[in-house]
């Protein structure tokens, strides 16, 4: 075989390098690069992540990259003066995954490798010390059981406590030898019982099988699902690194951490961490034992602080990004195991990337490329009322911060179910592990009695933008009541409790929030962002409220105001019902009458705060039918209120029932039947924005005719539109516009017989995904998911736009406009408005703007700005 | 002004010709051509339908055109040597209208135009006939009344019946000379009593207020409703002739006839026709008096009937068509008023095109063109079946030819409704009216007491290819009490008759039909077709009997095998609803096993009556909750029947409730979710073609994926045809075929991505239009007919295809999936397959071949015929 597999790092050069994460994973790669820029890093090898590929196709690793194994073992013995069951001097390895994109404990590893009753002899008189060997010894029988021979973790865990109680000790720790020695006599027993074969005791056999247990894991079901929930879809497997083991359990001189070269929760210049004496990487990780701040290193073993400050600093100015590490300190000796980008809050992104700008790391553009725009919703939403009196009931670390209600569950599938039933959910754990992932996802905050800022639970809810308290030690949790005690306070699956991830507080019930404000370095930001795009961001709002919202985060305008909502309020669905009782226009016409005075107030309400803004309005959109009552109660109340007869009142609903509504009469359907509702309405937007140009305000109304699929549906309403500002004396293009949303495909394929008609055009790509892919939203529940799963399509296309299929249609429809009206607007205003990847692809097709809900602007204005810079990057 | 609005003809000849329909209407142009070909024609002048245009436009004549109305009223005038209001030498004119498509019957025509108390005493004098000067004037009177003035027809023969009354006789033709003299005064006091002014004595004015008049009536209701029917849109108006009067009722030497040079009900080669001796034009179309067959004048005066027979050749000859013609005698001199194109019955129309080949008169492809498509519909529904004895209650004419059963109404207005409620009418009236026409097209058949061959309702229902028995003088049709009586037997509405067009039958209740066949001269012309058409016509067929009758009528296959009927047989559906019960795979295998054999069966049948043909079996297509019980008695027999938990049903069915089912979970999707249903139906398909060829039939099976908008759900469902295939050892491309339906919008918009993966594709165009519209066909009801009235949609969508919209998309499908694929077979098999105008498209467009019901297959086979030669003239 040719292609090379099979890639060293060590002595102080790598064959790779960090430009090579599609081959050798984020991890090896990362290897290498330390290897080559002199950090003291374990010297190993790595193999290929396109070898877990073959491997998936072939069922085995072929005999030639076996050759090359081999090959690099014995230059990694070479080396370091070691080898591979030795009885002088034993190679003892760690073998772990690393795919390109991190997918924190998703994979599995297997520390330790290489033990055996000959090498744990060596390593007994090489260390001098019984029980660090033995300790290690029931280690990689545990993770050897598990991870290659799927013997339950649990099983292990059992036996331990039996021989912790037997010993009559609490801690892992307090086992003495002896104690350690007979452990790992029953963990074989248990190896040798549940797979019916001995644990080998070859270490190159014991290699062979773990790299294969590696590469199996990629399609474990957490990493399926890990992948799924992060839209992982182009990577063809994970690398696997072989590394030589370094123990940080090896006495008080030995110890381990975490490091990060920032605050991954503030953004704080100042070096973040955690470490743990005498002991193995995974106990800080898994939250066993409570790790010390990193500061407290600096009173402890301030050369050794210098080190690790001195390797961060490093490493940070080489990758020019924040940088997540570990380290071990072997009997004085500092190595470094890992460096990769590390996560970050959303506040912690905005800081980062700003400083890094002062502090000449970066440019702008690299600034605005670092954050990810989704997850700028973390600051976008309400916090908890500072005004507000809090009952905080526990204290625990601000593990990720916001702030979260929901109601009580213990079990990540009970966060599933119940999430999948419309509940917020707050998941309280002992400790989350890897297979939580699915639950977590769907709760609004994770709380968690042990671990620390660096645990499972804290990194993955940082990861999701999840409200997370974590190592809340005096919580009390018992899962076979299904409830928690702290404090005096039994809370119950069930019960309301909130979270405050920034304070680390938790308090009882729903506590109020307030709105978040767009300041200082997220400010920066945001102008940044807007002097590179060029996508115009505008906001869907119906109120003055949300529109005052959006123009604080900077909205450009509203892109959608739906009227329909202003039907539905008060009294006025009473003058509605009547306009749709009425058999004849004249009865129609005064209850429409009725409507105007609302109308306007409410468009003249928008049209203060939106001052000098353009403002689309949207004409009435949804079936009459939505407006009538539907349960016998209240068709007997509006019976009763409205004189009418209740069999009569039944057989319109009856005649008004459709069979697809979304298909049915509705939209420009309804002011082509019904001329004077199209006309009400005009004549209520035109009025409102007289009255308030009237007072000085800068009112730009611009009417929206929805649902067209032929221009002459247009051109019928835009007649009644023009006649209503005829007789008050203005003139279309100057005082105001009239333009359509394209939603149904037909207007998408003849948009160049629509464009010369209309004054603008926006995209409602909910509908046009409807129609477009054929499928209701209310009813693809039932089959989308699969359909995603089965990579159908790659994500679900409500959720960001059908780029192959409908998008190829916007594509079209933006196309054939500009043919027949080159300098037509074209916007989107469906709730693919706010979403990245689907801004990205209104700014590719060249659309003027996108309009999105009020909290969602600045996500849109950044993923606008991204859009742009990559564009000017060519990629 | 510099354009020519008005076109003279008279002294052998004329400014205009036939090749100027356009402008000077069928009427006119033929006037002028007859006049240029030596025809004896009364000489006039015609008013171009542009000047229609122009009037509706300004409301009034332009005062240049006037002038020049003028300038050819004298040019008349000088030619005749008579004048205006001549107290010598009067000149009387008929004004009468012509569109460039004949709308008979629908416009307004004034006669005997000129007539005022000088004229009267000139043409007294002249004739020496003073009773038919004062009945001329009558006629002129309630005519000028009604056309001009709007004064109901009514009115006037309320004052005539009078009179009659008074004057104690029966018959128009038993007043005497005072009694018309009378009556004439009576209709002037009527005039000038309802109109509030007196009738015109100056005979330029009586010429502007008809033509006017003419020109207004263009747009009354019935000709609107007529155009409407017929799909006119592309005219501007009609033109007027003026003509100078000539009179079949001066007497025992002067008549009036209609005449077809062909018999048009069966196209049998043999003048054809009816004339009343002293009477006028009116009489004889108007059906109050019964005329005679044109054969009778050969005894009572061959001379003039070899001067008609003569005539008519001539012009059969000379348009190479065959002809419908007006003359009249006066006082011995013979006048042809006008020849048009006749209509026929379609076994006429057959019949006439391959004679007239047959004759050289006429070439294949214009005997071809001469067929209009739809109406051969008329030779392809059953007839009644000859061996049931038939209770005939009363003979009529043979209007119409064609079998029709219906319930009986008595009013045109009745008709609507009833049949708007789907019930199948029949509609009885003394004599039909143009005011009946909207009536007319919605009834299975028409009966009258009254009207000869050439009356409004034989003319109309002949044109609408709608079975008719006209003049049934026996019946007695009491309006008021809603019956009818004949030969002692009382029919009342609503009860059931039958009508036998052909041979003029009156029964009562249903009379069992037969299956049309198609043999001698259709079957000529339909092997005529198949040489010139390119694309192929198959038929959409669910079971043996529907796909004989397709095959017998030419199908070149089944282009479209529903499944889902199979489901819902006898038990089956049992063993369906077990399916849908199932939780598990395992119980829905063991269900659809139940089903395998049955499917098979079907399937087999159809591939022995297809022997040779290929066969498109599409797999389930609809929402599986179609499949279970919906009112609350069904639910409890299932519930008892399959031992199920009522409750738990119910949830079912109300888990399985969807907002938009087209939108819903049905098509490819069910195959995706549940792949066992696509196995078994493929194993059936498959199984069936297998048992069949051992039996020595050549099945030919394509197996086609309903409803796919991503090439992926395809791929997973051809996938699985594969596998079954597979494990029988068959081979796609050779023992089988996967094609797949384009019915949604993406699915055309990405058919470069799925031609490459498919055998073939056929347009779903009712889908298709519903997404691409954008509304459903069950609730498009409410507003589509509004849409076409406005004409937001030329003709219905659903149809023929919307060219524009739809149309463009499967135009952008067809090039896309040939940009990779080339030779990839494109049918269509929605509801379109068998309309014309779809079918041209659908040749236009490029593909392979249509597939419609079986009736409608010869009518595909003729519209691809006419497509290909369209082609090859340019057209």
């Amino acid at each position: 075989m040719d292609k090379k597999f099979v890639y060293f790092f060590g002595g102080g050069k790598a064959e790779g390098n960090a430009s090579q994460r599609s081959i050798l994973g984020g991890k090896g790669a990362n290897l290498a690069e330390m290897t080559n820029i002199g950090i003291p890093v374990p010297p190993g090898f790595t193999i290929s992540a396109e070898m877990c590929d073959v491997y998936f196709r072939e069922g085995k690793i072929p005999q030639e990259v076996d050759r090359e194994i081999d090959e690099h073992l014995n230059k990694l013995e070479q080396l370091l003066g070691t080898a591979f069951g030795s009885a002088e001097n034993p190679l003892l390895v760690s073998v772990r995954s690393g795919a390109a994109q991190s997918m924190p404990g998703m994979m599995d590893s297997v520390l330790n490798l290489g033990m055996n009753k000959t090498t744990i002899q060596a390593m007994i008189r090489k260390s001098g010390n019984e029980r660090f060997v033995w300790d290690g010894y029931r280690r990689f029988i545990n993770m050897f059981g598990d991870v290659v021979m799927g013997i339950e973790h649990e099983k292990f865990e059992h036996i331990f406590q039996q021989k912790k109680d037997e010993a009559g000790v609490k801690q892992d720790t307090d086992l003495d030898t002896s104690g350690m020695k007979d452990l790992c006599e029953r963990y074989l027993e248990l190896y040798q019982k549940t797979t019916g074969e001995s644990f080998p005791d070859n270490p190159r056999e014991q290699l062979s099988k773990a790299i294969e247990a590696v590469f199996k894991s990629w399609n474990n079901p957490r990493a399926v699902k890990y992948r799924e929930i992060n839209h992982i879809t182009d990577l063809v497997g994970t690398a696997v690194n072989v590394q030589t083991m370094v123990f940080g359990n090896m006495g008080s001189t030995s110890g381990t951490g975490v490091l990060f070269s920032r605050n991954p929760s503030t953004g704080e210049k100042k070096l973040y961490g955690e470490y743990l004496m005498n002991a193995q990487g995974e106990d800080v990780v898994a939250g066993i034992r409570t790790p010390h701040p990193i500061e407290d290193m600096r009173t402890q073993n301030l050369s050794m602080y210098d080190q690790i400050l001195e390797i961060s600093n490093r490493l940070e100015k080489h990758y020019k990004e924040m940088q997540d590490m570990e380290f071990t300190i072997q009997e004085g000796t500092l190595y470094f195991l890992q460096t990769r980008t590390g996560k970050r809050t959303a506040p912690a992104a905005v800081k980062i990337a700003v400083d890094m700008v002062e502090e000449g790391l970066i440019d702008r553009d690299t600034a605005l490329m670092r954050i990810e725009a989704n997850q700028l919703d973390q600051l976008l939403h309400p916090m908890f009322d500072p005004s507000v009196e809090k009952k905080v009931v526990a204290q625990g670390l601000p593990a990720s911060p916001g702030a979260a209600s929901g109601r009580v569950v213990f079990t990540a599938e009970d966060a599933e179910e119940w999430a999948a039933q419309k509940e917020k959910v707050i998941l309280v754990r002992i400790e989350t592990s890897p297979e939580d992932i699915g639950g977590m996802n769907v709760s609004q905050g994770i709380l968690t009695a042990r671990g620390g800022m660096t645990s499972h639970a804290a990194v993955v809810a940082r990861g999701m933008g999840k409200c997370c308290v974590a190592g809340c030690g005096n919580l009390n949790v018992n899962y076979a009541q299904r409830s928690f005690s702290v404090g005096g306070v039994t809370v119950k699956e069930g019960d309301w409790i909130s979270l405050d991830g920034t304070a680390g507080e938790v308090m009882l019930g729903k506590v109020p929030t307030i709105k978040p404000e767009l300041t200082g370095n997220f400010a920066r930001l945001m102008n940044w962002a807007d002097e590179v795009k060029r996508l115009k961001v505008k906001t869907n709002a119906d109120n003055p409220r949300d529109s005052q919202v959006a123009r604080d985060f900077g909205a450009q305008g509203i892109g959608l105001c739906r009227t329909e909502h202003m039907f539905f309020e008060g009294d006025r669905i009473k003058a509605v019902r009547e306009m749709i009782l009425s058999k004849e226009e004249t009865g129609r016409k005064k209850a429409l009458d009725k409507l105007l005075p609302m109308q306007k107030e409410d468009f003249k309400g928008i049209f203060k705060v939106m001052d000098g803004l353009p403002v689309i309005i949207r004409l009435l959109d949804p079936p009459l039918h939505e407006f009538l009552p539907k349960e016998e109660e209240e068709i007997q109340e509006v019976t009763a209120e409205m004189g009418v007869d209740a069999v009569e009142l039944k057989a319109l609903i009856e005649s008004m029932h459709e069979f697809n509504p979304m298909l049915g009469f509705r939209g420009c359907r309804l002011g082509v039947s019904y001329p004077e509702i199209t006309e009400m309405q005009a004549r209520a937007i035109l009025e409102a924005a007289v009255e308030c140009r009237a007072e000085g305000i800068d009112a730009i109304p611009q009417i929206e005719v929805p649902l067209i699929g032929n221009v002459k549906e247009f051109a019928l309403n835009k007649i009644i539109v023009e006649r209503v500002a005829g007789e008050m004396g203005l003139i279309r293009g100057k005082d105001y516009w009239v333009g359509t949303m394209i939603e149904v495909p037909r207007a998408a394929i003849t948009a160049d017989e629509i464009a010369p008609e209309v004054d603008f055009m926006s995209f409602g790509t909910n509908d046009l995904t409807q129609m477009g892919c054929g499928f209701s939203r209310d009813d693809a529940g039932k089959f989308l998911k699969k359909y995603v799963e089965l990579g159908i399509y790659d994500r679900d296309p409500f959720q960001t736009i059908d780029q192959a299929g409908v998008g190829k249609l916007m594509k079209i429809c933006v196309d054939n406009a500009r043919k027949t009206k080159p300098q037509i607007e074209i916007g989107i205003c469906g709730e693919h408005g706010g979403e990245p990847a689907s801004v990205e692809f209104c700014h590719k097709i060249g659309l003027n703007d996108v309009s999105c809900s009020p909290y969602r602007v600045p996500i849109a204005r950044l993923a606008a700005a991204q859009a742009a810079i990559k564009e000017k990057q060519g990629k």
